[in-house]
């Protein structure tokens, strides 16, 4: 049986305008339009699908779920989703978390009962959030976390860390440090893997600042623990990673209180690459995450999902470290 | 005739329950929604309302545009209107426009036939866009800049720009300088409110680095402008009022770039007070659009509006400056 692909081939449009076509999106070309349509009929493309899609048992609508719209990480992927989605002819639901199990039962209710064609989400919780999703008979796709069981669209937080640890390495620091949750959280398989690395380099972290996993993006507490660390134990390393970019600025900020400057006495280095990242000041050595990718990607493979029934994949994307002054000035300084 | 807060005066509960009870919204407890219902039908209220809602004449579904999800003043209002939407039982589509006429017509094609019962928008352009929204018979209220013929709720940026002049008067600043755009910009309208007041006061702005209108948050090109005054004609200021906060972020950049500190050799202050000011070193001193009443507030007028049909009405919501370290240590430094 053929499918958009083949169309498109044959058409010599991109598979993309194939699907708006379908979904009768005003931006196609009258000519194009008519192109697709001839090779629909000739090659015999899912009629049914069709019909389906004319008759509107798709609402075309896709369903968003994320812990906290305003965190920067998370609204320059919906960003992507949105501009992804509004291209195949989708319109996107969005839906707000705030890391609570309960609103999260709640708004897959109420997608349901939309009749949402499919979900992108970030889980709440791997572990309790899950029987929800799968009760759900609609396509989901999991985005920045990799569940079992679901199409899942990630990258390594260990291997994060460990590029992290590479860089600090290629540097030439000796003497690393890392501010953030330890055990029991997507956070902390970071810490793992710049553990592991360093240690595979004979090196043993120097400080270990632990913190919750932050509650939003309001209330992450790491001002409060670096200044406490330091005042108890003082800081021994030269450089500092921290969870995510938020939490190297409130430790950038507790450092500098403690008349303990970046990067001339310590390096810090955050994670995410969000705007923060790149308007800092100093600006943030970061490990980026290819966001607008993992949005883009999330609507592909949840589409396919919606039109070919695929099975669960994941997909796992890559991350790198992005080098500013706040890793590399300290190097000038020393050298 | 009896109207919702009737309701709820009668049976003693808030108006967003009563709005809840008719919406049909899963969080109301058993008790409270027999209470309301009995003064439902006790007043007589609005049978025909209830009537269309349980029919599923409308869709409560709300759409809202804005020009970039990602930029952090957006993302905030998002989330407040989607954590409102939520709890009066309605759905958040969310478009981005990318300042892009053409793509704004689009979404408004495809949520008049989504049929969502209103729309929430920030509008591309107050002169080009407005027909379009005219056109649709949809419920609309503009949010952050006051169109007329519309409901709309704004600050000021006039008095934004006077209450920045003020602040700076206050800490003993006499030669203040601004960077942003000048002429034909919601924007510009805070360099008049800034340089009115001063020269209310006998001041004359000391340096005014012009700048375009932002093509997105990318692209501002204010730390370029910043650079080629400053090796031109060099900045005698004492402090800075940037057009936003991602402006005040470059300038910084910018300055400490050619030797000149912040706050110690001169002081900035930005605009929106968004996370980038909180987490910013130095903190920045910014005019607060009060970013969540808003959001709420935008959610509230538009349901009285698909609900009573209410006249267009202006609101325009009070902003004030919040102090931080990037114009209050020149104070300390120089007395």
């Amino acid at each position: 049986m053929s499918n958009m692909q083949d169309i498109a081939d044959k058409a010599g449009v991109s598979r993309a305008t194939v699907s708006r076509v379908l979904s009768d999106h005003p931006s196609v070309k009258a000519a194009t339009r008519k192109k697709v349509l001839h090779w629909v009929k000739e090659l015999g493309y899912e009629p049914n699908l069709i019909a389906q899609s004319l008759a509107g048992n798709s609402t075309n609508i896709i369903g968003v779920i994320v812990p906290e719209i305003a965190y920067p990480f998370f609204s320059e992927i919906i960003e992507a989703i949105e501009s992804q989605a509004f291209y195949e002819g989708y319109s996107v639901i969005i839906c707000n978390t705030n890391r609570s199990l309960e609103k999260e039962k709640n708004i897959l209710t109420g997608l349901n009962k939309r009749k949402v064609d499919g979900i992108i989400a970030v889980p709440v919780s791997t572990e309790f959030s899950l029987n929800s999703y799968r009760k759900l008979n609609i396509p989901v796709t999991m985005i920045t976390k990799k569940v079992e069981g679901f199409h899942s669209i990630y990258i390594s937080h260990y291997r994060g860390g460990e590029l992290m640890a590479k860089h600090f390495l290629s540097v030439g620091f000796r003497k690393i440090g890392y501010i953030g949750p330890v055990k029991k959280s997507t956070s902390a398989i970071k810490f793992q893997g710049l553990r592991d690395y360093l240690l595979a380099n004979g090196i043993e972290l120097t400080d270990v600042i632990e913190c919750d996993p932050p509650a939003n993006m309001n209330a992450t507490g790491v001002s409060e623990n670096v200044k406490n660390y330091i005042l108890v134990r003082g800081i021994q390393s030269e450089v500092l990673l921290a969870n995510d970019d938020i939490s190297a600025c409130e430790a950038i900020s507790a450092l500098q209180m403690q008349g303990i400057s970046v990067p001339h006495d310590i390096a810090v280095a955050g994670f995410d690459n969000s705007l923060l990242a790149r308007e800092m000041n100093p600006k943030l050595t970061s490990l980026a995450q290819p966001l607008e990718m993992i949005g883009k990607k999330a609507v592909e493979v949840l589409l396919d999902q919606i039109n070919y029934h695929t099975q669960p994949q994941m997909y796992e994307m890559e991350s790198r470290v992005v080098i500013r002054e706040s890793t590399v000035s300290w190097n000038v300084q020393q050298s």
